[in-house]
């Protein structure tokens, strides 16, 4: 949405096309060279920074709805994109100033009944992705982005600091279950490598050792027997994800078992 | 809602108290004597076995929709309710048929703008009870319910049955990380209790012994200084769960460390 005309029909009519009172806001985590952060966009008319949100059209599969949001507004297309909670425990999220400021900004009436005015449920969703292969676009309604690091995340619009922190939690949590990390190592990769991901991930340190074992006990990487050379002494084993172990997770839910 | 006027304001006036086109529908898992079993109600006038269902008022928060709708669905109160995924990938829930038979039923006439049959989106969660120690009430849209064993649920109505399936499936993951059997044993069990149990949600046999020693290894269990004694050389260890690493996986999202 990029042109005025479009940006007044989507303000008149919207509550025609998209369900009220539903929004889906994704989660973007980026992960690059040990550094896990997450995409925030700066909202005009709420002066403030948040996810990058949007709404179901009246018909769109729910999943469809959100690859094509992300796909808006990121530029981001195939991604694992993972739905985990539903935040909907405070009655209004755009409070009364916000309203005003925003109806202001885009030169329209303030309304209480306005369709963009009424209670909103945000269905979130996360993803992992590599930030350096990232062009992120803006559109009418944001006017910059930035990648912010897990650690210094700032205030955020309406209960997204929540919704970060909740996303943060699932992400660790689902490492060892869901094929998270899939596409940010190469497809063969040393042990280092992985402990570096997952050391990123969960923000503290592992023992190498133990860390390795455990990932092979639970079946979600495979020893090679296949060595990279790095150097004249050293030439480590390389990895590889366990593919059917990680289908077999997605579908059945579990990985390790006992 | 039990008397005709209630339902006769309910069909007419609902939109105006209830969020439109979204609904709650708990997967209520019950575990007796070895057996894992789902609560399914008959619904009249849809004249199929589904989930006990309901709608979010306009202004309460989420997680208290949820509690209502259980609590006057099937009398429970106070149980580990949690949210799971909301299902939303089939843009229609009621069809055709369906709509016509309920309107029938309840006397009122088909329009396809009616609030009721609109697209819905389906909140789910999931809890486990002792259902032994349930009592489930009836209301009027509903004339029968039934404590179904998980591996013999019938054809539900709308999308219920993948509801159900992975509901399931995140009760078997989640079962090593949040405390989801926790007032289904004594306060202090020895390990064959807590072994039935496991067993019967998981739907597979795990080695006694191992089982034990990885309980306690991830922290969930702790041996107590203390037997019980239930025959002449029979004086089991007792066990009981770890409150902290449970409320630490609650906030934290994690038990299991590397």
């Amino acid at each position: 949405m990029n042109s005025r005309e479009d940006l007044d029909d989507f303000i008149k009519n919207g509550h025609k096309q998209y369900l009220s009172h539903l929004s889906i806001d994704p989660v973007i985590f980026g992960y690059h060279d040990q550094q896990l952060k997450i995409l925030l966009l700066r909202w005009r008319g709420l002066n403030g920074w948040g996810l990058p949100g949007g709404f179901i059209r009246k018909r769109e599969p729910l999943s469809q709805a959100a690859n094509r949001i992300l796909q808006e507004r990121t530029g981001l297309d195939n991604v694992f994109l993972q739905q985990f909670q539903v935040f909907g425990d405070s009655p209004y999220r755009l409070q009364e100033r916000n309203a005003q400021e925003f109806a202001n900004t885009y030169g329209f009436e303030v309304d209480t009944d306005h369709w963009l005015f009424e209670r909103t449920l945000s269905i979130s969703y996360f993803a992992l992705v590599d930030y350096s292969r990232v062009s992120v676009t803006t559109d009418f309604f944001t006017d910059g982005y930035q990648w912010c690091d897990v650690s210094e995340i700032p205030s955020l619009l309406f209960d997204q600091n929540e919704v970060v922190e909740k996303a943060l939690a699932t992400l660790r949590l689902q490492i060892y279950h869901q094929p998270i990390g899939y596409n940010l190592l190469p497809d063969k990769f040393t042990l280092p490598e992985i402990h570096s991901l997952y050391e990123t991930i969960l923000g503290k340190k592992l023992d190498p050792w133990n860390f390795g074992k455990k990932l092979v006990s639970l079946g979600l990487i495979n020893k090679l027997d296949e060595r990279r050379s790095i150097g004249a002494h050293r030439s480590p084993y390389l990895y590889q994800f366990d593919k059917e172990a990680y289908e077999n997770a997605l579908t059945q839910g579990i990985v390790h078992t006992y």
